[in-house]
């Protein structure tokens, strides 16, 4: 198998996990966007490294938004969303955190493959992507398996689940750009210079 | 158009993309990383973040990796690789450093959109993924075109190029993994347990 | 009251507070330092900050060092020191991966104005730099009251905690230059040429 | 010599270094500060994360500030402030992200041991702490000489341009608390509650 296929079977698999995602979840998903004073946004590892990705985005159409843990963040408060990311949806950071946000009456939305989590029990709102689920006790590659009828050990760890969340995050962005009437210039005019 | 349709779409553009990256490059590519002593990884906004989850992944295979700017990130030297993300290959922070780590001696890899740039003027080895092209002075969308025959203004941005280096790097740690008979497992135990 | 009166008032409180801290525990922290086999520090906010400045120094030792977080960051095992600096000693992010630091069998070190915290019942080892202490229900200035005699509101919040954490930071980094016999020439070594 | 005696000396360096920093500069500093429409900052390795400890203490006093680098990091305009750290005023990726600030028409303030350098040829405003001097071509220790009449060997490369450059931000916080007159209740506020 050559990088050329990997990165066909990889789109492909992304393609497939994204026609998954519950329709109503994510027309939820943007309104409670659209709807919140701030966005605050975490995750652990990969996943966090999606959510800063969806954040810097988020801010270039104007939104007030915050990566947990920047310098610069401010208190969470009524009325703010809190975006947690987290695959297993037992992150224990991502979770004390998220429990904090809730106490503090934001809104709490989650992006996980497990719905049946501890994150999941806390969250007002659940957008779930499949990438891995464990099967048998044993973590399995569901989209391989509904795809190649296979079992197939590639796209390690929570690679499938990350890389969905980007594909995910940046069609919530293109919506928005539409919703919000904004060109890609409108949100250059926004990206930093200081790079 | 729904966001599984805007899903679905970013998938094709990532797999039409993923398409044109030269075979040889990606090759050369893999035997620096392997060949490597010590492999630095540095972009700016989101093609660091995707460096960044490169990096992660990379230590989970037991490469010696740094993520440039990272405090516990030693010096460069002879025999080290430095990977540069920049779909311009202008972007004025990231070909300082790399310039820093060509006088030092290392080896500069760059993935971009433009070998025709600064840093592709500086850069060892090249791999290009098309992302947005400038055509006729404007921004344009280059896979729009291929797939839609239509000019398209979604995707805003560097999101084309950033998606597909993601893509690209995830493909190459399947083949890594390959290479260098690591399992699913193996990666596991290299993984943080303090999330 | 002039900027320099503030700045002179402020490296007093700094070095009445650096006065205080037990020396047992300090001979203990360079000993457990000394004996770890990989070093990983913790804090949030402004004591993250702390712990990520002695982190690169000890880096610059030649310690197999880690900030938590850090995208290169490995797992945590038995024989691995896990340093955690919280003032109040129940920084819940803190706490929490700390908790999971010592179920893994890590020695666990605090640095804190708390010992009679969460983080302080769960720690093998306790570095106590006074920093706020909470008088009768309210926060006040210990430092101030032992220097000026009066209740003094500057150094507002974790403020001398913080830099006082710095300090011992830097002079413990000071003795370990002197027992492990590195020159600055040999940290200068070590130092990132990619600044 | 003990850590103890390791702690005092080095708050007494500080201490002599402070009583160097140019009063004039010191004031126009401030103003600068307080007239600004946004706050940058920016520096690498440690002289960076002095520059994140103020950037926080700025949010909670109610401006608008950025670290440059993380994510939601917005453009740079006119009326804008750039505050650039640098202890040899001439840390490349430092300077260059100084020189674009500039050219979009910000002030550039910025904090230096070398203001013969070529971030002091570039700065609008510059505030001196003496931190370590080159004499004669080698690194030797400025304030050590002044206090001890002896060259002495501690206090390794930065160390005390970075602390000195944390008393000199918190002093200024002070300032800046007493001139907009805020409490430290005002502060804790805006202190983020998620950690």
């Amino acid at each position: 198998m050559t990088i050329h296929d990997r990165m066909e079977r990889l789109t492909q698999k992304l393609a497939a996990q994204c026609r998954h995602i519950d329709r109503k979840s994510i027309e939820a998903f943007i309104k409670a966007i659209i709807n919140s004073k701030k966005i605050f946004i975490h995750g652990a590892g990969r996943s966090g490294l999606a959510g800063r990705a969806f954040a810097m985005r988020l801010m270039h159409l104007g939104f007030k938004v915050h990566y947990v843990g920047e310098v610069t963040t401010p208190p969470i408060h009524k009325n703010d969303l809190y975006l947690a990311i987290s695959g297993s949806g037992r992150t224990s950071s991502v979770v004390i955190l998220a429990k904090t946000a809730k106490s503090k009456g934001a809104k709490l939305v989650l992006l996980t493959s497990h719905p049946d989590s501890p994150l999941g029990a806390l969250a007002d709102l659940k957008v779930v992507i499949k990438g891995r689920e464990l099967t048998k006790g044993r973590s399995s590659d569901y989209l391989a398996r509904q795809i190649t009828g296979t079992h197939d050990v590639t796209a390690p760890l929570g690679t499938l689940f990350e890389l969905g969340a980007m594909v995910f995050f940046d069609s919530v962005i293109e919506e928005l750009m539409i919703r919000k009437n904004k060109t890609e210039n409108e949100l250059r005019t926004l990206h930093t210079n200081l790079e």
